[in-house]
């Protein structure tokens, strides 16, 4: 196959020497725009048949431009397509590929779209699926948040805040904060696909074409919910990528704190949780290691989603309407985000249901650091203190606590009593572990039933979902 | 009004140690969290007539709290609340007083609850309400634009691609490729109200609490949708600021573009526009300068916009659960954005209206620049022509009349047939820029019976949202 | 004191209505460039002076100018100085209030300079200072992290990577790894100050005056290095802020590392510090608590500081020549930048000295983990093992004390000669902590010989600073 | 060649099962390190030749080590070696296949070192190289501004504020404006490698190592300045990536404001340059169009480098010391935008030189638009007004030109002295644009003897980098 025509073949009339070949390079993009290719001969496929509908193609120049697009596509899925630099995009490859097969009919297929256009809908198309994939692999991966939670339910461990012991908290509860997370990623994500599934395909340059176009049909034909409002606006809007980007950003930030935790948990101190083996490496020098690899890459990968998605706020800055060749550079972040977020979630989704958390050693650590300190207001509280005094008893008792070495639940009666002699011993109940989680038993509290159900609610809103 | 008390009196019980001075200042917020006094005083009506509906409070302890709370209002109102520094943030500085004035029933208030829910309940309430503010000068900016636009549908000016002429466009054309980016963003908006209009309330510290308390009711009593689903989340989410300023950094580029065009447009070289003087400065040593402030303003406020994104995300990159003393951070970028975006699009609101687009020197540069050399081409499709050849065909006729100063309108018929000899003389009907832009007459093209009918939608969009 | 002139006096001849007030107050500067005042004043008198000294201004016109900014700095140093936002900025309102004090000469001051290079002056100015404000608190700040790793230089703790436990090394050589942090900021530091210090006073609006300027006089004056190349670039440059802010979100980068190390220390599961209670805060609810606020504050803050750098490249991204309003966006990110880079070094340079490391926590932790395998390792290969062997004979021993329990210290000579028989009980020697961390005695390693060496090293460049 | 050896034989002893597959691909980083295979050789062979200096190895193992690499390295080069995700990463890959050619003696080549130290030294020693790629293509493109900037020291054009007409500037002014900035990239790029240019080479896995190896041999080796100070610091600082991209982001944002000013000039409207038809591209649909790619793409560029920037200060965000797998994200930022910077300087070098000005066109821009009115209102404190009252008479003046469309220069002796009675006709003298601008004649102003010396002043500088 021999690629006789050049880009400048297809533009060139009015110039007067060839593109610099550095420059040349430098401003193809077909290297990384041929990820389109499926997308661009959809759009090609739609737009062929509209202008059959219409009266522009006949119809059996549609059935040449069907036929040459199928052996293209076949061409490409073989890897047997030549790409050529020279022809700068993904879609002048394509055309000049179909004309070199067909003749004359593949050069009337441009008739009544531009590029600027053209590369609006393949990236839309492209886009689309890709979000389809994403909420599948983050529906999996909530699924088996939701599953390893609602087993968790009661399984208790010290909740943080500042990383210091705080109160008790089912770890089933702690699972399910990070399944809201997720949830709301969700939502967005489906957002971001209503918004952006409008078909840009008609706006040809930037003012639309003089061919009596049918929108309507190719939108239809493409999967879009309708055809985009204004032209110029059409072939300009990036909207689609930076919110993408946005949602990936505000995801992959989701995903590095429980990294995070995933990787605080796993250190010898804390110990509160087991990694099986495949999810973990080990070392080339120190033969004991066996590290944590897959969260701490997704933490580490949050950098480059926030730094893709202020690429793309960077680039829109300040452009003037309609296209300008700055945007060529839309593509690489995009593609990379999705690229990231899919790979963040598969490995998420497998090794998060994997995960064994060591109960005894995250009680123990609930048991220790005055976690039921409050509980021990509340209860004051109901001895008729008002709270903030309460609170000041109890931080004397802990403060006793500290200094010889005694948890709450420790200390003598009389001891307590000390601090407040209406204290009576029905006070050890409420300093249990048990006691203290049960007792908050609300919409939303980590009492272990609220937890269970949650997890059901949670476990009902993915079934509704399809 | 003395201020006895300070924070470590409602802390204080195990420290050994007074914090220090600096660390104090270093670590307060009241300095800009005062900002949410109105909405921490309805959190706290709304928590206390829970209290009291549930049992905790009596009817007497609540209207005490009650008035008590209308005192501090007024003093805030009035200016003469002393804000103290010692107190550390809004929440403790209104607690504090409100216990000056009412006594042991005061320290009652807090019960049930934590800072934690209570900030998280107040920057809801506070972004909520800027977001209502903020949909109504959108709305506002967008009807000024469309209004702009009817009035424009037919006045022609040159469309660019490359900032090079491309091809003849209405300017009500142009106006409403900007209020579509403008629709998008509001519908971000309303998408980001609805995913945060949810009450933290009774998420307490980050587990619940142990009191009976009803969180439908004070979520409803705010005017929340429903309370949030899951208590560490509650107090650990800001999603929302981070939404909202994806939403905002949007807006602002789309702004930065718009103004873009605007000091473009006013430059003395392309002199499209007239800028009322009242939206200009001159300069302190060039007496003849008019120079196009609010634009520029606006375009370079994007930059403080999208580094507040950044801010936001660089906070909650991998931070564990539950809250952490970094996301006191979260609300200078918040306010400070949601104080931007109110500006400048008070600011656009009020100039745009009063742009006067210089129809002539539009129309003039529009004529010039082989702006209908795609008219041409089409026009020799309709002769038989395949699409890339007719490109080609008049590619050459385009670099002629760069060599001969000539545009394609002002050239010899005969001439024109040296290009192609089928060209008839009812070519120059193309080439003209009425005929130019009324072909291009499908939904989103910019004929200016399609323009009107666009303006005529939008208008309806808006109206349709209330 | 009346302000009868507004801002439209000094530049409105050519205009026909007044500024819009909202957009007057939009546009204006001066709530937060006034901080610059000094500056001003400063780079007014050089200016003055120099005027007197090539024959624009006379003797007791300077005179005059001199006492005027003289009264002018005094009101500003009261608080009894006006400042109005009809005169927009600083440089406006402090002329303004001149030319009221000492009438027509005040008018004079002005002559052969421009806004433009005047607010370019002042900001150069105002950064120096704070730069210089910076080197010494950063110096603090090291000198503290010297004192207390010399103080530690055989203080063993375990090292880790990826938060596992890898090999024993001296808590002083960790301190010292901070200090290297902050060596090469300041470095940078350095390295912004001289490349910012040159006078653009001169440059006046763009091109330069008709007045024959003497501009070293000035810049020599103001303490600047020398005069600026090239006047259109001295009134759009704006890299000293962006390098600045560079050096910043670096600092802060590394100030968060050293953060988030002091939180997972402080925690309770790690124990390996104790901060002192000044330094820390508690909760409203939760009476035990006692929060790293400071370390997580600082974390929190390098949000911001990344935030105002990509603001600011924003900002400048494609910009054209000279000045712009944009630019008057500089600002507030600067100024932000500087006031948060003194806190949070301020802090750090309190409270890092005052840090109280449990030597029997950090051992016990560096005892346990398999923190010597790397050691036996060696051990093996001087045995005459190639490495790659004896790291596989090792990690084989390692899951044998997982699975028994043990650590590699614990075993009898009989079962590690299980793993290979060579070795030998003079093994055991190899596997202590401190034949671990003495062992690693070479430029750079850990052996507390090593730590001490480099501490006096860093000292002594600290001492090489004046 | 087959791989028999996977990475898990590497450090899989202590491992119950293998890696997942999946994760395998997910956490390998040969894809894209496999770019560092000279520097990893490189870093060997010094790393070998020093364990053979000191007893370490004996002379015919550090003979088989070096022809075993020199295999390698020709096997990459031929394009034969057989890369594999097995085996993680560039430096297993090519350590495998040494002990595949070599046998034994190829384990013992990872004595005293580990991968943490090895991928610091690596990636350093391949920053290096690219920035003494970037600095020669810098200088270049400097030669080439400064060139065109001395023939061009009397070429009028309008200067510029805020897109208005401000003053008449030379051309080669302007041009030297941008070389100023580039001037400073250049400082800020020598500065990065003077600070990264030390070997953290004998770091090992983090503390150093029990061999007694001798760093200053293995960096001299290696054309290192020093050792580095502190092993920990040694393999967790990524400092020089960021500081590279901090350089980066302002080059490219430099780029992106002569890019911005090119496309603007090369607009139909301004009409001020012509850029050769080698740098630009036509369009697929519209036959006129041609189109400034390169400084378009240029200016988008400035958004992925920004976004790299971002991306690695979020990425090293509060990450504890020493090494985390996160900063395997340190790469493919780095690697893009060290290739972005070159193919950029490469684009303008080339470019640049050959960018053709206007003259009649700019200097008819100049002409118009009230430019000289700062001249008169010089002339006018020449005859006695203070500078104030002079520019509110030339505002005058100017509404009056606005009016009656005409410039100052050309109205009439009579008109002027309505303005102000003692203007003479000495007057139009200083309006004319020669006059104008030859009167800015001072260091650094816009007069063309100053920009031939400036000019001269700036070709020296280049000649004393080598």
């Amino acid at each position: 196959m021999s690629k006789e025509q050049d880009t400048s073949k297809l533009w060139g009339g009015r110039f007067s020497e060839p593109t610099d070949s550095f420059v040349q390079r430098f401003t193809a993009s077909v290297n990384f725009d041929q990820r389109m290719a499926a997308e661009d001969i959809a759009g090609s496929l739609a737009h062929a048949q509209m202008l059959c509908s219409v009266g522009v193609l006949s119809a059996p120049e549609l059935q040449q431009i069907q036929e040459g697009l199928a052996t293209v596509q076949r061409e490409i899925d073989e890897g047997s397509f030549q790409w050529s630099v020279e022809l700068e995009d993904v879609h002048m490859n394509i055309e000049a590929r179909l004309t070199e097969l067909i003749g004359v009919t593949g050069k009337k297929l441009h008739t009544g779209r531009s590029r600027n256009d053209q590369v609006a809908t393949d990236i839309r198309l492209f886009l689309r699926s890709a979000i389809d994939r994403i909420a599948s692999e983050l529906t999996r991966l909530q699924a088996g948040t939701i599953t390893l939670a609602a087993a968790n339910a009661d399984t208790i461990m010290p909740g943080f805040t500042h990383l210091q012991t705080a109160q008790p908290v089912s770890f089933g509860h702690h699972l399910l904060a990070w399944n809201e997370m997720l949830e709301r990623d969700y939502g967005r994500l489906m957002d971001c696909r209503a918004r952006m599934n409008q078909s840009p395909l008609g706006a040809a340059a930037l003012a639309g074409t003089t061919y009596p176009i049918d929108r309507a049909q190719t939108a239809a034909a493409l999967g879009f919910d309708k055809p985009t409002e204004n032209s110029l606006d059409s072939v300009s809007d990036r909207d689609f990528a930076i919110e993408f980007c946005s949602f990936a950003a505000l995801l992959l930030t989701h995903l590095s704190r429980m990294s995070e935790e995933l990787v605080v948990w796993a250190s010898a101190q804390f110990n509160f949780i087991e990694l099986p083996d495949r999810f973990c490496t080990g070392s080339s020098i120190m033969p004991q290691k066996k590290n944590p690899d897959v969260p701490e890459l997704v933490r580490g990968k949050v950098g480059r989603v926030n730094g893709h998605l202020v690429a793309l706020l960077t680039l829109m800055k300040s452009q003037p309407l309609a296209y300008n060749k700055d945007n060529q550079e839309d593509k690489e972040p995009l593609f990379d985000t999705v690229d990231t977020v899919l790979d963040c979630l598969r490995a998420f989704g497998d090794m998060l249901p994997a995960i064994k958390p060591r109960r005894e050693q995250m009680r123990e650590a609930a048991r220790s650091g005055f976690s039921t300190a409050t509980d021990l207001a509340d209860y004051l509280v109901g001895l008729g203190l008002p709270f903030r005094d309460a609170h000041e008893v109890v931080g004397k008792a802990v403060a006793h606590g500290v200094a010889t070495g005694m948890d709450l639940a420790e200390m003598e009666l009389a001891t307590l009593q000390g601090f407040c002699a209406d204290i009576g011993d029905d006070v050890f109940e409420v300093l249990t572990l048990e006691g203290s989680i049960g007792a908050r038993d609300h919409l939303g509290g980590t009492a272990p039933n609220q937890v269970a159900a949650a997890a059901q609610r949670a476990q009902q809103r993915l079934a509704e979902r399809q």
